[in-house]
């Protein structure tokens, strides 16, 4: 058992010492300064201020990359780095003998405005759950296989807009764009009518690579620094229009948002757990069985609020494809990786149907409303709706790890003709 | 006429006192630090040296935005900057008064390493010849309409890879990825087999925009920096496995080339003509007609070589959509810019088949090889075959502008199993 913290934290917190997830932050008093913050309890420890009060003694020079306005440096740093911090910042808030130099800079965490903790380099989204992709194919091919042919053979992405992802909080602005309604042979143009959500995990990227040189499984971890939420808003009226032949542009490019705080992989230990079984044969590079390192599924249980109710639970263990997987087949080619590079799970979805991460599963297109507590129903969002996602993990010793959450709330969009 | 510059610039060359694009580079002396050049005949004007040089009482606010290492600030700087750093460029190289405090700084052409000019944000690219999705159309579906539903009613575009956007002359490594035999319902996996090149313009942006806020067609210009040659390097048996449901990934995000040079849109003034007319019913939004701005079709004439021979000559005219309503239709859901955003035409062809921009066109999808004037023939690329895209459009006063070029030669992948 790891040694307790002399911070005060609630028992029930999400941000115990086995957590110590990363974020950035401003002060009301300092706005424009933006500084690297790690979460515990009820506080933000401001970690470059702590880093220098620290002292050069016991701050080795990895202290150095948390006085930068972002991860990045830290995530270029690499895997080697991310301990040496991790470890220093678990004795900072451990040991009793940094209490002095180090409690001044625990901020209230509800004093702090959180900001997008890193620059994203290149945004890639996934579609890694069977569930998930076995209803999009039910709902569109209701006559045809729900998988198309290579799903079970690669894990199937693209590349968002990297421009556009916004920390939590930030309003979602309903898209205007082209759609064509049924039976009809031309688009009409106008707010987005079926506007979603995609409850997702990301996984932050460091450590480059150069172009030319895949990284096999067995180094994934080297390059994975650690997991947000996501939400993959998408608008499925002019995704449905535009997606054939060249995939989702427009109908996703308009937002995505993350959580502002970004949980290390290594605080995801106890987490790990065997992913299900792969009943297609796979190509020795993406083959995960019998490698020696730990399990690469995750046990991570996410929560999906609508206007404040619960109306999802999809488990991340039940995603087919690890990230492992994604990192490498993603690099397969020779594409190199980048501090700060993000990739996305695609929509979680468990096999019930309680456990969909998106709209168009838990609705079926809208042909079967959500309806609320209060009676209010659902097909697709809303303007003035709130969508929240959030997601705990085993910890070590009985404890839970927990993500924080990505909210949103859609407004609406400029008039256009 | 404008005035004529003191620089001794040769009759035919590219890069005359009209044109002035931008690029980065080092000299062996100084390999570490990157400068913004202007080109000019057979040289590069070390453009921060002469703002120095020719001092505050001739070079404004602006002549800071060139001591950069990249291109960046100047984009950020907007459209307004880009015209008064272009008039103080042209009266440092055409007024007598500043040549002595100039001239030190003009560089041998061939005595520089051109580097990539800016960092690359989001990259989008898209599909806007009428011939070429016409020809790939035939190819794939040789019963069907060629034409996808949406192709006249939007500019079809995904996002790809920033990454491993390269400087020409940067050697391309043969990818490895799964593919599937015809007929074959497993893949197998290995170095690509039919790697091709797509002959493409990139049109670099600037003067960032807010999310939310789409671009109307009329204020497009205020967003377009400059154009570039851009080889869109495509994994055809890859991106065919791959690319259902979600679109392009790793068929082509292993290397996307780009031309040192930015030509200024303003050297384009007299390239501007007439696109083709919609024969489509199009959106508000995207409708072009009667603007009463310039035409946005640009007669930029594209040169394509394969192992130093003419394979191709496609014209830019023939673009069904033009960079404005690329740029329009890209912002319209709401999703921002940023000064470094690069967004690409797709394979430019003509309707002739020595204007096919692609070897998927040009040997039809392999069936009918290119046989050049040594003998050999070729349906792909092979290691060790060097492609260059150049290209020029008409300038002031009967000259040409010239865009240089971009070079990659394709060499062996790594063995992977």
């Amino acid at each position: 058992m790891a040694a307790p913290t002399w911070v005060a934290v609630p028992d029930d917190s999400p941000f115990g010492v086995h957590n110590l997830p990363y974020g950035v932050f401003t002060t009301a008093d300092r706005p424009q300064e933006r500084r690297i913050g790690v979460a515990i309890g009820d506080h933000v420890l401001d970690a470059g201020a702590a880093a220098r009060a620290a002292g050069a003694g016991t701050a080795g020079p990895e202290a150095g990359l948390l006085t930068a306005p972002t991860l990045n440096p830290l995530l270029t740093a690499g895997r080697s780095a991310w301990t040496a911090v991790r470890s220093l910042i678990t004795a900072w808030l451990t040991d009793e003998a940094h209490r002095a130099a180090v409690e001044p800079h625990l901020l209230p965490r509800d004093s702090v405005t959180l900001h997008l903790a890193f620059d994203v380099a290149d945004y890639v989204d996934f579609y890694a759950s069977e569930h998930h992709a076995t209803n999009v194919g039910r709902i569109f091919r209701p006559d045809g296989e729900p998988l198309p042919p290579n799903w079970k053979h690669l894990p199937i992405g693209y590349h968002g807009r990297s421009g556009t992802i916004v920390v939590s909080g930030t309003p979602v602005v309903r898209p205007n764009g082209q759609r064509r309604g049924a039976g009809l042979s031309a688009p009409s143009f106008g707010p987005c009518e079926r506007l979603d959500f995609e409850a997702e995990l990301g996984f932050v990227v460091g450590g480059p690579t150069a172009q030319g040189e895949p990284v096999p499984l067995a180094e994934a971890e080297e390059h994975v620094f650690g997991v947000c939420l996501l939400n993959d808003w998408s608008a499925r009226d002019i995704q449905a229009w535009e997606t054939v032949p060249l995939g989702p542009f427009l109908g996703k490019s308009f937002a995505t948002s993350v959580s502002p705080w970004i949980v290390p992989l290594d605080a995801l230990s106890a987490a790990r757990v065997d992913p299900p079984p792969h009943d297609v044969g796979i190509q020795p590079y993406l083959d995960d069985r019998d490698t020696g390192t730990p399990p690469r599924g995750l046990d991570i249980a996410v929560e999906v609020r609508l206007r404040g109710e619960v109306v999802s639970r999809p488990p991340f263990s039940t995603m087919y494809w690890t990230y492992a997987q994604m990192l490498t087949h993603m690099t397969v080619n020779g594409a190199s990786l980048r501090a700060g590079d993000l990739f996305a799970s695609g929509t979680v979805s468990g096999p019930k149907r309680e456990q969909r991460g998106a709209l168009i599963e838990l609705t079926w297109n809208g042909e079967e409303p959500l309806v609320l507590a209060d009676g209010t129903k659902r097909t697709f969002l809303e303007d003035g709706d709130e969508l929240v996602i959030s997601a705990t993990a085993p910890g070590p010793d009985g404890t839970r790890i927990g993500f924080g959450e990505v909210a949103g709330r859609v407004v609406a969009g400029p008039v256009l003709v």
